[in-house]
């Protein structure tokens, strides 16, 4: 490589973290003081309620530096904690970011790394303030804690779904998925070769699901301005499937999901056929989409029809009639948590 | 081995971390909504300062699981995070946990791990909020983040010394440093031995201090008691000299401390003899002690020297003196920020 590489060891710990934070400007009032102590100090006022989130990133794990560019990295690393704060209609304010670093990082790519966490803080709002940085004997660990705020009484959590509720679903599903699967065939299809082009044509949408999603801040603010209170809501991160049984799980209901109302984009469908996948098992299991899956009472039909890039999909019910999907010709399967579960992969 | 071992794959995820926060009661009023959401919910009231802190805790860099229990692991991985918020004079409220997890590792080690850190937040009265569980290709990961708070005004940073302020440190220090040298010691020693039985007589105290760890809560509250407000504060994690030089650069002063007031236990003295180390390096370079290192007004000397347990080691100058040991025969030695720091150490 030409471009220069400086070594870690050369700033040390406090000289690494000063020098990636150089710069950076508080854009939220709860802020007060940010890196450079042993804890940073926030101040929310008396009619907020603070939400915390943390997520955990382990390199061979949950990504692939063969095909994920340092940058998109800390920008999806921040942007999964947006989403869950997101989805208990809360404003994320303030991230921690700490990370283990193995030898063969060095200044330069950190730089990158932080440049994709400063970039999504900068459009989401957010500030860091503070983390920690030691050296990993085994690849990049990136753990970040978010913390945000909501009007005290409105954080959404995923137990209040009601029987007659209805289910909504923002943007569309399976995509982020198909994305994974379409890096990692053109990274099989890459070894061995230099300057291997892989193909991404006609599907570059996947590819920018999957390597850079985004949270979704403006359904939240549009249930704002609607005066909608959504009774149960959770983040689509480990597949729709498994999202919905946690809410009828924690809400102590049932519900019914229509087939033909899953959102899917064209792409995941060419995708699918392509891969000899069936589309709707994609959908439904497909992680990583971050859109919000929440629920409104029935009252609410009108309001939730008029949001752009919200479909109902179905509605909840009692408990006893358990969780389904109501195919195209009028039959029910029983819906499985078949999610990503990384404790299960190994 | 005889005794029962559970894959964790049989439990998944969310069945883990269920049965590992299982039984949890919240201690705290600020605590609204623990585990088992997108988001733990908190509420503080307006006259409070939240503070956050968060560590990043790796296998084979900052823990040895050869002579490391996980039991105390996990208790001082919880104690660490207390110490920073300690150090902001505070109080921890709460924590996230977050987890990689290898396959060695079974349901039965996560729970000897989670005893350790459920003891460490019942002793000190911290609720567990949520955190991250997944699987780590190489070793365990444990990533914490501790929220406290502080009534607002009263959290204290490491950037507010004074010229003449008094420079005070409870405890005594060096003695985790020898811990762990001794720990080290006896493993060498017990290579391809089986039933080797290290030896730790007479030294019982060191091993405690680098296995068992306390955060001094009972100085923050005296300090409160006597109306003492620290002028800066931190914990020291990573040896006196190198959180002095902290202080001193974070509040634009100079130090002197002197050598025949640093605070040393005989245990110490004695390994640090058996090891040919010079004791004062020992002390001053040292880490992991987790004791209070604070300046206060030369006003409050009569209270300080008061504190049982918190020794008076020398006094803030004007920045252009430097930070300086005074010798035992009077002669200056400039401080050197030799501290533990593991992206140096690789």
């Amino acid at each position: 490589m030409s471009e220069k590489q400086t070594e870690i060891s050369t700033l040390g710990e406090f000289g690494l973290i000063k020098h990636l934070t150089e710069g950076l400007e508080k854009v939220n009032d709860s802020t007060v003081y940010a890196v450079g102590d042993d804890a940073a100090i926030l101040k929310y006022p008396a009619d907020t309620e603070v939400l915390v989130t943390t997520d955990l990133l382990l390199e061979n794990v949950h990504f692939d530096l063969t095909y994920m560019p340092l940058k998109h990295l800390g920008y999806k690393a921040a942007i999964v904690n947006f989403s869950d704060i997101y989805a208990m209609n809360g404003t994320p304010r303030q991230i921690t970011v700490s990370l283990g670093i193995s030898r063969r990082f060095t200044v330069e790519h950190m730089e990158q790394l932080y440049a994709g966490i400063r970039l999504a803080c900068m459009e989401y709002g957010v500030d860091i303030i503070g983390g920690d940085t030691t050296s990993s004997h085994q690849g990049l660990v990136i753990s970040i804690t978010c913390i945000g705020d909501a009007p005290a009484g409105t954080a959404v959590k995923r137990s209040g779904a009601k029987d007659t509720d209805l289910i909504c679903v923002s943007g569309d599903l399976g995509a982020a998925y198909m994305g994974l699967q379409l890096l990692e065939r053109e990274k099989v299809a890459s070894a061995g070769q230099k300057d291997f082009i892989p193909d991404f044509a006609g599907k570059e949408y996947l590819v920018e699901r999957q390597l850079k999603p985004e949270a979704r801040r403006d359904i939240v603010a549009e249930l704002h301005q609607k005066g909608i209170q959504p009774t149960a809501m959770m983040d689509v991160s480990d597949g729709l499937s498994s999202e919905l049984m946690h809410i009828c799980s924690q809400s102590n209901t049932g519900c019914r999901v229509y087939e033909d109302r899953i959102p899917i984009d064209y792409q995941t469908a060419v995708m699918a056929e392509e891969i000899n996948m069936n589309l709707v098992t994609a959908a439904l299991n497909g992680g990583e989409d971050y859109e919000l899956l929440f629920t409104v009472p029935l009252t609410d039909h009108d309001k939730v029809q008029e949001m752009k890039g919200v479909k109902i999909i179905g509605y909840i019910t009692k408990p006893e009639l358990g969780c389904a999907l109501v195919t195209r010709d009028g039959g029910e399967i029983p819906l499985k948590a078949q999610g990503w579960n990384p404790l299960k992969e190994e």
